[in-house]
């Protein structure tokens, strides 16, 4: 099916291809009658016309607005940006924007919010969304007519952008690492799993790793909550209420790895003496906790400034198509895993 | 002088104050030439009219789009979120904002880029400017007809609301607190010190109390740079290089404190034995770190949700006049203090 052009529009509205990229693009400083712009938008709808990035972003004024979406996926969660994790990408995403002119349109939206709507009627340039995002809303994305970058997102769909990481082998080197010092009985401790996230992924990974060692992967060894210092402690309080006997734990977030370490400690259990403990993500708050966190390396700057970049490249270049970017994953060794000798556990 | 008046201005333009409100309130979708307009604006210009904000917010039509600004005072300094102290209180603004149908345009802007034209052509409801901010872009701000809201700035215009604390006091405490365990030689360690900045206040608060105990403040006693991790582990080092005998140090900032503390440990130095540190704002962090912190405790998340509630009720309640909010220091004791006996230093 040949699709549908502005040239259609004008002539279905009987006015000017001019006069329909000036409504359709919303160019607030052109004087077209509320009439016109009714009878445009009609004869838009009534042709099913889907805007064409191409000559969307060779014709319009920019607005140099970049939308920063970080879904609430964990509800009554105040404040996503103490996560460090979310306030360093945010400064990477936000200094990058402003060293080319942009400014970010932020929002922690709630999953019942239509973004899509939002974003256009706010008029940005493109979107940044982090993390997961219901299906039904990126639907309305994919037609909105500007470029869209998922971060650590394992939705997959030609219309977005993506930049991610490999969730499932970081959490398997992770895993593995702590097998390799001699761990025999590791605890999962995470945020909620949820189907596609980035958390199932780190599952996944976790599972693996033991099977491949030949190890269970035990219920009782698995603490699920929320991405937080405040859970990090709980998780710590059902480990010695649970008199659990896991010598190491794997935990899918730094925040989380420092809460479960202080309350650990609180409760009278020495890190790593009597569990170790590997992290995710290398937030630079790792290496100043106690002890400082042995965790899975990721580079949390640059993601943020390749989102940024991704919208920046797809405005240039409309024709490149879609952008994959997968950034590599390291383990940074550091004070709070110990080696367990065969004799011990 | 009687106020020059939307209806002024219609009689000057020579159009009806309904076609003077539309163009000085930008609504997108009416149909105004683009010659009316300027006739409008001339004439508004000839006039000197000066929007008034009661009749803007009954009138306009809303954006439900904040403005926040965080001014970047330190040049180069990419990752203004990764200190905590943004990061909570950008998450308490954000959170705020999204509970009531607002969203934040987020702008880390830099001295030389005019914020009020960059919101005014956003269209944003209401402003939230973190720190300080250049005199010149303030001017503008005044006349820009939507409330705008200062958050830790020692600008005091009635044009502005303002939340703050009292830092000078804050500061003052925290040294004396340090003077009554015992300690006399106290180091001052904060980012650098502006006119009217905060950091000048806590330095004041420093001085005041050094003072008041008879007690000489020594310019080998300042490490002054940028609030920063990395700064913090700098101050460390020309600490040990100096052979340094301060056995205290007031610290203006968590962030900075905590990597002041990690630079000295690394160094060899015992914190609290050889040196103890109190810092300022107690965030999350500060009881995670190690050694958790002692340090002046403030409430970042009620400051960000009583910014964005301040730009609600003026808008709710434009005749309410100059809000001002001033929220309590308090001192939370941690494991960084040590008493010093009289023979001791």
């Amino acid at each position: 099916m040949k699709r549908v052009s502005i040239k259609d529009v004008a002539r279905e509205a009987g006015v000017s291809t001019a006069t329909v990229s000036y409504v359709l693009n919303r160019h607030p400083g052109e004087s077209i009658s509320a009439e016109t712009t009714q009878r445009v938008l009609e004869a838009a709808a009534r042709l099913n016309y889907v805007p064409n990035l191409n000559a969307r972003s060779l014709s319009s004024r920019h607005t140099n607005l970049i939308g920063v979406l970080i879904p609430q996926t964990e509800p009554g969660k105040a404040f996503v940006f103490s996560n460090p994790f979310y306030g360093e990408l945010l400064s990477a995403i936000e200094y990058t924007a402003r060293e080319n002119g942009y400014h970010l349109l932020l929002s922690g939206t709630r999953e019942d919010q239509n973004y899509a709507s939002i974003a256009q009627n706010r008029g940005v340039d493109g979107i940044v969304i982090v993390g997961t995002y219901p299906g039904e809303n990126l639907d309305a994305l994919r037609t909105i007519g500007v470029p869209v970058v998922l971060v650590d997102s394992y939705v997959t769909d030609s219309a977005f952008h993506t930049i991610g990481i490999r969730d499932r082998e970081g959490a398997r080197m992770a895993t593995q690492y702590l097998i390799e010092k001699g761990h025999r009985d590791i605890a999962f401790v995470s945020g909620s799993i949820r189907e596609n996230g980035v958390n199932s992924k780190r599952y996944q990974g976790y599972c693996e790793a033991m099977q491949a060692a030949g190890l269970p992967v035990r219920q009782d060894a698995l603490y699920l909550g929320t991405v937080s210092h405040e859970f990090g402690q709980q998780a710590a309080d059902m480990y010695v209420q649970r008199g659990a006997k896991q010598t190491a734990a794997f935990v899918t977030a730094d925040i989380l790895a420092m809460g479960f370490a202080k309350g650990l400690m609180e409760r009278g259990v020495s890190i790593p003496k009597d569990i170790s403990i590997v992290g995710f993500d290398d937030v630079y708050l790792a290496q100043m906790c106690y002890p400082s966190l042995t965790t899975v390396h990721q580079d949390i700057a640059q993601k943020g400034k390749l989102a940024v970049q991704c919208i920046l490249d797809a405005l240039e270049n409309p024709n490149a198509g879609r952008m994959e970017h997968i950034l590599p994953l390291t383990l940074t060794e550091r004070d709070s895993v110990e080696e367990r000798s065969a004799g011990e556990c």
